[in-house]
């Protein structure tokens, strides 16, 4: 027996219901505010070319680490998702089959809320996924994709999509961008997305395939990437090229938040080890430490915002990640220092107006006790939203409540959805929204702030902030 | 003036009234199902002997280190407790006196909880513990003790428990096992106590005895246990010996998370180290590491489930240690990591299905950052539940509020009462099954999970994920 | 348009109306209880002198870190405020009118609680701070300042304040402690002001003037305080000098909370090392280590309460440090560890019935973790209060949520305003007592303890715990 799916209009918010009566009316006002997306991994490709989207399992399953991840953990075998199989041998129906079998493993997860929002809202679906609904689920959304309504384009205009940024690394000719704004010049799309500068290829001498990216980095700029001048001569000037493709910001992807600020001569030595191969885990380091002080430098000059999103033991699964390669889901977060880390930056830049770091985290002990107090003082510090594992209902609870005592809103950046999954990210939005207008109705349910603050404020943290911070 | 003691029907449940009905209705359909109790401390012999369990201190109050720490903390030396005096110069009365007039220092906290539960529901007391009523308490509790109805065996059936799991060294020789698996043969009594496997004397080259430990390892299996082999084979052995006797599990004290996975050569060298007694600390805790990768290597073999309950700084007051001796209140929780230190064992085992280890922490932090993350990725891995100085109704919240959006719930395993506390141990499930339904019903009243998902979530935390994992 | 401004007499309470019921009752009966402050940083010849205490700027806004360094964050200079500049050259006004513009930016922290309850309860202002109504404040405050019922004694008695702890060091003459004292003899004012012995700039060889601070120490105490002996024999004068104006505690300020205790010829060698200035970091910290077990073996001696303040990493920015000297908002927590630190300390003496040292943290991971069972076992420990960024409403919630199951109420003390803040300490004090009364009654709501423990507790939580733990 099939059980019936619909989204209840007060989900996620404070369930006292004189508090619940707040949280509705802030919501109300911004619940149709325009999406501002300005960090994420949505692939430009859908928007330059407008191809329809496939079937369902290749678009919502087998991309999306949080759902495989939870499969797997329960035994499920990647290939029986169609990950590492050859597109010719994938059995996409069987692999949402397996999904509707073990549904009720997300139970109680984000990943549960984000794509009943999309099978409700986006598919009209109205029963619950389970082994007896996996066919309707994957024809009705593969049969819908297939039609205009569903490509991508209709899709970003359907969802309010002011503006969305994608990521990309150096070495991407960004011709995808670059085609979309074509179209946009030629009044063909409006929609606008735009790119962001993440050179963690270019600039982690542990990246796989860093010395020939290196190469390749010569190869684009025309600069001599071997030496130090020139390696830092070609980031300005693909900086200035993402930057012309729309680009506001950069982002830092390290295994921690350490920074450095070396000598010339010695950041020069330093960058000759690591540009020929032979270098300690620590030189790899320190030099990507270094080099978030030397973008920093080059956000001063360029204006571009900076983000740092340290903090994630990548690959943590070596078989698998042997046989998947990387993003299968065995990334782990790992504690992270910021006090200490961030000095060498700070001590340099630390009182610049021109700067503008955003800091994220995987280990939330850090909010309260080091990131809340670093941005509620440096003029340049601001941080990010819940990321990752903790963009959910209760890590977003835990943020707003370890946050906002020390560091206030306005410090503060909005929400970012940080997302491949571009179907469902007006839930993930929409759930950020929910959080906020509930954490500010306690707060007016506690005559902390009044409610017309409550509302001034649950505005800022959907559209104003985000837009101020990344320039957008 | 003693005051009225009632336990409220409503107790621990969310004080919302629309969330609180929910949580009524989902604890009314689980609150009476059996005890399945996988990981504890009781004294096998209890249930062997079925021989009465003597007075209300002897029993309630010089075994609890949570009583009588506290006590501790406020001034009252353990020797007025009885602790650390011989049996025919202590004053069991005296002590029960000192628990009463101090009875206030447990409010708020979960002992006060169980034990207002066992006074209640096991010896009818109605009016609060106080210096007035100790002993009121002392008499009846001593009383009722010594009749049949509050024997072991016979607290046992009452107690609905399914199941207990004793925890024993292998050097132990489960003769009160062997005598109530004999009883359950000639069907004298059919409850069912089994043993599990904890290894630590003579795994940890810093236990105290170790070598001795290893002596006695050697007698009691034949093999010889100075020799890596040989010390492997008596392990197979006494894992074979205590399943024969129950036994579904090991589990793993170890100050810290470390595993390592050596060359066998290397695993050899260092085991004739510390089985020479001549190792550094450093060395000892690399023993501890390799031992776990062998212990999951075994657990592939046999089947055994795997428990890890590591960062307890043993016996942190030196003078109380060296006058009482271990488990005297005085083991302290240290910061615990888990990526770095997991990823020997993982690396080797973490894909086969054939393993299952249980984490446990007393590191808060590494919930939702290290924990969550592991177990929503690694097949072998689930999640235990909140332990020791997180056994509690904010411990067992924050459990459930950190893991749950990362891990789900099927990655969790129901509860754990780990206590040598026989009396209360239905108290103990009762405040885990009243936390869970509250966390539950928050979900359906947040419109995140229906109804009866709840229901089966209800049943699966209490008793099914229990059965499951630990192979009951 | 200016916006009305009124406390509402729920604020802070739960807002479930249940348990706000209960948490009125409570509140009710010790909302009136004086105020006893153990621990903070007003200025004493206030007290002494009870001069007027100047414009609204000066009073309030400049020696605010709170609320400089929000403003700081958002690009406002310091020197705008008028901080680092002349007085004759400074604009009260206009650093007035730069916080009305900013008020904002406060939303949800603990400082715009804190000064509405100044504005409205001290200065009748019935307007909301803004950039409208800035002059408005700075000419009620500023004018309101200068009349009798406004000088520091009126302010004092009109507060409550039973007794109020101020912080010196050594080198302190205490003459404003003198000349209070003189007073309370001769009948002219009956304020009780204390001092507390704080050592900090004659323990931290790496504190600014260290060695030109031990000369002083020399000096005052005619000890030679360049041998270890005479030192030593300086400290115990002082110590008795400062309980001879009042003091029962002392408090140390170290970046961690490390201690040792070495045997006293390598005690002295160090000594040796770091009064001579010729010192490793390394040393540096093992001396301070050292000095805390020194100084409980003299709180031993003398009876004074020993309050450890750790983990703040003083003066981060470099840039700022450099221009304007310490305690500028640029002080930044960081982790903080425990149960290694304070095992030299407490092997010595952690059982020793006449010591007390009280533990603060700026790092709320230790809470659960570290310190409750720390304090939940030794008898020498107490945990102060949340402290500093967590001196706020959820700061105070997560320290009970986190601490109570293990160590009790009855090892906490009560609360400390710890603020150089004069005008806000009542509103400190009344955000604890409000946020207790609702932890109080949500246990009572949940039926963990009876309604009169909860009203015996809160009247303990306001007054008993403190005037007890630090013997006033």
């Amino acid at each position: 027996m099939s059980q019936r799916l619909e989204l209840h209009p007060d989900r996620l918010f404070p369930t006292d219901p004189a508090v619940r009566d707040v949280a509705r009316a802030l919501y109300a006002e911004i619940a149709g505010l325009p999406i501002v997306s300005p960090h994420g991994h949505t692939d430009p490709a859908w928007f330059a070319t407008n191809a329809p989207f496939g079937n369902a399992t290749d678009l919502v399953l087998r991309p999306d680490h949080y759902l495989f991840r939870m499969l797997y953990s329960q035994g499920v075998a990647l290939t029986d998702l169609g990950i590492g199989v050859p597109a010719d041998q994938r059995n996409p129906r069987a692999a949402w089959r397996i999904l509707g079998e073990n549904w009720h493993l997300f139970r109680g997860t984000p990943s549960r809320m984000w794509l009943d929002w999309v099978f409700t809202q986006v598919f009209g679906l109205d029963v619950m996924l389970c082994a007896q609904t996996a066919d309707l689920y994957y024809d009705t959304i593969t049969d819908a994709l297939a039609t205009p309504a569903f490509a991508p384009r209709a899709l970003f205009d359907r969802y309010g999509i002011e503006v969305i940024a994608t990521t990309e690394s150096p070495l991407d000719d960004l011709a995808h961008h670059a085609a979309i704004r074509a179209d946009n010049a030629a009044g063909v799309w409006q929609g606008r997305v735009i790119t962001a500068y993440r050179p963690d290829p270019v600039v982690d001498p542990e990246f796989d395939g860093f010395r020939a990216n290196l190469a390749r980095f010569s190869q684009i700029t025309g600069e001599d990437c071997l030496t130090w001048s020139g390696y830092l001569a070609a980031h300005r000037q693909r900086r200035a090229y993402f930057a012309a493709h729309g680009a506001t910001s950069t982002d830092h992807g390290h295994p921690t938040a350490q920074t450095a600020d070396l000598p010339p001569a010695q950041a020069e030595a330093l960058f000759a080890k690591v540009a020929h191969g032979s270098f300690t885990p620590a030189e790899a380091e320190l030099f990507r430490a270094q080099m978030l002080t030397e973008m920093a430098a080059m956000s001063i000059e360029d204006g571009l915002v900076m983000q740092i999103h340290p903090g994630s033991f990548r690959n943590h699964n070596a078989a698998l990640f042997a046989r998947h390669g990387r993003d299968k889901g065995a990334d782990i977060p790992i504690r992270t220092e910021y006090v200490h880390a961030l000095k060498p930056l700070l001590d340099r830049f630390g009182n610049d107006p021109r700067l503008c770091v955003i800091l994220f985290t995987l280990d939330e002990s850090s909010y309260a006790r080091e990131l809340a107090p670093l941005a509620g003082h440096y003029p340049c510090l601001k941080l990010g939203p819940a990321w990752w594992f903790h963009d959910s209902p209760e890590g977003m609870r835990r943020f707003r409540h370890a946050t906002t005592e020390t560091a206030g809103f306005y410090n503060t950046v909005g929400f970012n959805d940080d997302t491949r999954a571009f179907l469902s990210i007006p839930a993930r939005h929409d759930v950020a929204r929910r959080i906020d207008c509930g954490f500010l109705a306690q707060m007016v349910a506690e005559h902390r702030i009044t409610d017309w603050e409550a509302a001034e404020l649950a505005h800022a943290l959907t559209y104003g902030l985000v837009k101020q911070a990344y320039k957008l």
